[in-house]
């Protein structure tokens, strides 16, 4: 055998195997049957950039049956998911699979898909909005699915959720399709939920309304995972992508029950140099911060790390030296965003860093405290965050399974009751998060300690906080609003939810009309 | 069937397929049979510091036959891979493959180690020094397996190369294994080599001696790729990992070359806004870097980007504005490692996004003028930088044919005559990079260009340069030193050259002694 230089070659070499004989530079990019890294490759001389979705879409094929992708930086002002399956929809594409990080009210154009017939699975770790209330309803063919932040890196990564196309909102991208959130009209911040779905998907097409040259800086997502770059004039509405800033609560009950979680904390011994934390953008959620954030400067502590979507108040704590380093999945505010872009000790990390449980260690698994909301909880101590009290699909785990697993105190901040009706139930409508992650649940009239954490019951035997049984604080709210009446369902599952894991932990039927 | 928790479940769902139960948070994180992304991960708890090579041995396994990888940013001052192998040794382990990004003088005891049979296979970029030696003589039990930085990335990423277990030099590396080149004492700056190591190996160990707090920043190459940390006193001798500066020829025949080359650069009308551009840290590939600056500042050109392995001379030009950014997979000497650490414009970049060519598109697809050495040359441009004048292993390709194959421009600049003999040959005794991807020839007695490269040859037709065919080249420097003896090898094959894309360009056989 010779190859294209006329070099004499063996036909297979022991300890090497089969020899592929050289046959050009030019050839040798991309030849069926060759071994390769990726599903197609882009070879010297080729170019990328395309500006309009319909000479875009002849080039990709999308078919009946694919699944294609998309991520939520972009939030309730994202245009991209829209206007992709408007698109598929004209050229008359059936069956799809939609695998969104997160759903939201602005995508509601998508109920009218599922009632045809476009699209027939749903894959998503949040959903709020029309999309969820047509879910309940029973109107999406097969089951939806709803995972978690970190379970959905870990099923892209391994397989289990396999990506056809994914469409990345890019508010800034170079014509090699090098991104970034940071710069641009869209600007949005961290892009980490995106990274797995360019990192695994066969193709992956950018979409960006701040087309720049080559090369654009800082990269966040790196050009050898884009196939395409899609150029137009705008991919979201700034007003729905960021809040100009995020506000602590002003309700008396929140910053009841965000100054007893403080106490608990400190009392915890958890409050020390080396302490990690993580808090989301919701009202009582960042009372927590700041009740922490002062007792951080009253003893001089020096945490290690805060985490998840940032707001600017964690900004702040990241500046003052109480945190040496930031993670951050998403940016909730502007200061976030400005901080993220500037500051080199605020750091981006993918979603499977984050949370994906089969990796060699998320960040998650290094949190000390967090804390977390609830629509409900049982007197297991099981968590709903995916359905409202009618039943019906309304939010979704995101994070909140993920850090509840791995953090070493996983505090559940609530109200003891919401819109009259108490959060504690014998048995939560949806299970989101097992009781066995979660730890204590904070209200205003009372502290209810997790009877597994023995050791954590033992510390706060003696302790002056409202300390009581998740039992008695239910039979409080009960005296208050009575016992609440059943959702009824129809027996038709209408949604699976998976655990991070991949097993299934909970299901959702069809609420009852 | 019901899951732990007592929710009943179906074993089936169609459109999602096979249920599995959930079994519990904590179990959750790894279970045999389950569907996964990593070999092996780490739970919640679960620690990764060791601080002795033997218990980490204990618990890593290694067995007769594996794979192991090295990656090279440590260079003839690295400590590293003798360490691992010494023990390797110690414990009778045979038959190992070895998978180092390059191998050094420094790395000569690996001899006595292929000659007991306890390696029996390599595969790396570049081998200068014993080893090389050792192979050519045909002590290597297999061939060994030579190839480009880009098509080490590829047949990694591809599967071609599977990783046991990588051992990763870190110069700084917290608890968790997250790691960066920047900082401790023996800083080397980009990582870019151990990236596809870190991604694909089945288990990783970073290998410190700057052990720090959790989390480090920044972060060059997180945690959730890093099974084990070993903490050790030291991993190389500073001396050998970075030259304090690097050098501009002062060989007067090599300043002439250099200024050929630039000459030729701007005749060839490249020199221009949104040049990107890529040379070596040999002495004639500064001297080009020195000239084409020269006629940036003139000429008041803005680059695009400089790329490969970056001197603090590509630094120069970034701070001047001469290029926008810096495409960065190894910092040459103390100076790229200050400016990588510090500027947001000095980019790094994984070997994969260098080079790969089976990827969406490497860096050095976009790259216009790449300036590369050769050890011989021959009529039909085809280059060698593998092997020596007495055909022994002392290279290897490095980026070369990476970079030749993706630039616009490839500029082989050489002395005409090196150690009494020609660089052009009839026929190069070992094909590293294939004519078809070399443009020109630059040398102090003339320029030729390929033949291949029609619009050049059109181009330059009435230039004042020093224009030649190779041939005329040839003849020039025959009339010096007469024709060189043929080399004598034996029919044994020792190495193969393994193109980019995996196939097989030429092979190496064994030295007649």
């Amino acid at each position: 055998m010779k190859n294209i230089l006329g070099v004499k070659l063996p036909e297979y070499i022991d300890g090497y195997g089969t020899i592929l004989p050289f046959e050009g530079a030019k050839n040798g990019g991309f030849i069926k049957g060759r071994r390769s890294t990726a599903p197609a490759c882009v070879l010297p001389g080729e170019k990328k950039v395309y500006y309009d979705l319909e000479g875009l879409f002849n080039t990709l094929n999308i078919k009946d049956g694919m699944t294609i992708s998309f991520h939520h930086h972009l939030r309730n002002g994202d245009f991209v998911l829209n206007m992709v399956m408007r698109e598929i929809e004209r050229r008359g594409i059936k069956n799809l699979t939609i695998a969104a990080s997160s759903i939201f009210p602005v995508h509601a154009p998508l109920v009218e898909l599922i009632e045809k017939g476009v699209v027939t699975r749903i894959y998503s770790d949040y959903i709020s909005g029309p999309v969820g209330r047509a879910i309940s309803k029973g109107k999406l063919k097969h089951p939806a699915v709803m995972q978690s932040h970190g379970g959905r890196a870990r099923a892209i990564e391994s397989g289990d959720l396999k990506i056809d196309i994914a469409f990345v909102a890019a508010p800034t991208c170079d014509t090699y399709g090098n991104i970034n959130g940071v710069e641009g009209k869209s600007a949005c911040g961290a892009l980490g939920y995106a990274v797995s779905d360019c990192e695994y998907a066969d193709k992956v097409v950018a979409i960006t309304d701040n087309l720049v040259d080559y090369p654009v800086y800082p990269i966040e997502i790196p050009q050898h995972y884009i196939d395409y770059v899609l150029a137009i004039e705008s991919i979201g509405d700034p007003k729905g992508i960021v809040s100009g800033t995020t506000q602590i609560t002003k309700d008396p009950i929140g910053l009841m029950v965000a100054k007893n979680a403080a106490k608990f904390i400190k009392e915890s011994g958890l409050l020390k140099d080396g302490m990690s934390f993580q808090t989301g953008a919701g009202g009582i959620s960042l009372a927590v911060a700041k009740e922490v954030k002062e007792m951080m400067e009253d003893g001089e502590i020096e945490g290690s790390f805060a985490s998840g979507g940032i707001t600017g108040y964690i900004v702040d704590m990241l500046e003052e030296g109480l945190f040496k380093s930031l993670f951050d999945v998403q940016c909730f505010d502007l200061k976030a965003i400005e901080s993220y872009k500037n500051n080199i000790n605020h750091q981006g990390m993918s979603a499977s860093l984050y949370g994906n449980p089969h990796n060699k260690g998320p960040v998650v698994n290094n949190l000390d405290v967090v804390i977390l909301g609830a629509t409900e909880i049982d007197t297991k101590f099981n968590v709903n965050v995916t359905t409202g009290s009618d039943g019906v699909i309304m939010g979704g785990s995101g994070g909140h399974c993920d850090t509840a697993a791995g953090a070493k105190l996983t505090i559940i901040v609530s109200n003891l009751m919401k819109a009259r009706l108490p959060i504690i139930k014998d048995k939560v409508t949806t299970i989101t998060t097992p009781g066995e992650s979660i730890d204590v649940l904070v209200t205003e009239r009372g502290i209810a300690i997790n009877p597994q954490r023995r050791d954590l019951v033992e510390k706060f035997k003696d302790s002056k906080l409202p300390i009581k049984t998740i039992e008695e604080l239910k039979e409080i709210a009960e005296s208050f609003t009575g016992k609440p009446e059943e959702i009824q369902f129809d027996d038709k599952i209408v949604a699976l939810i998976e655990y991070r894991d991949g097993t299934i932990i909970d299901i959702v039927k069809k609420v009852k009309e």
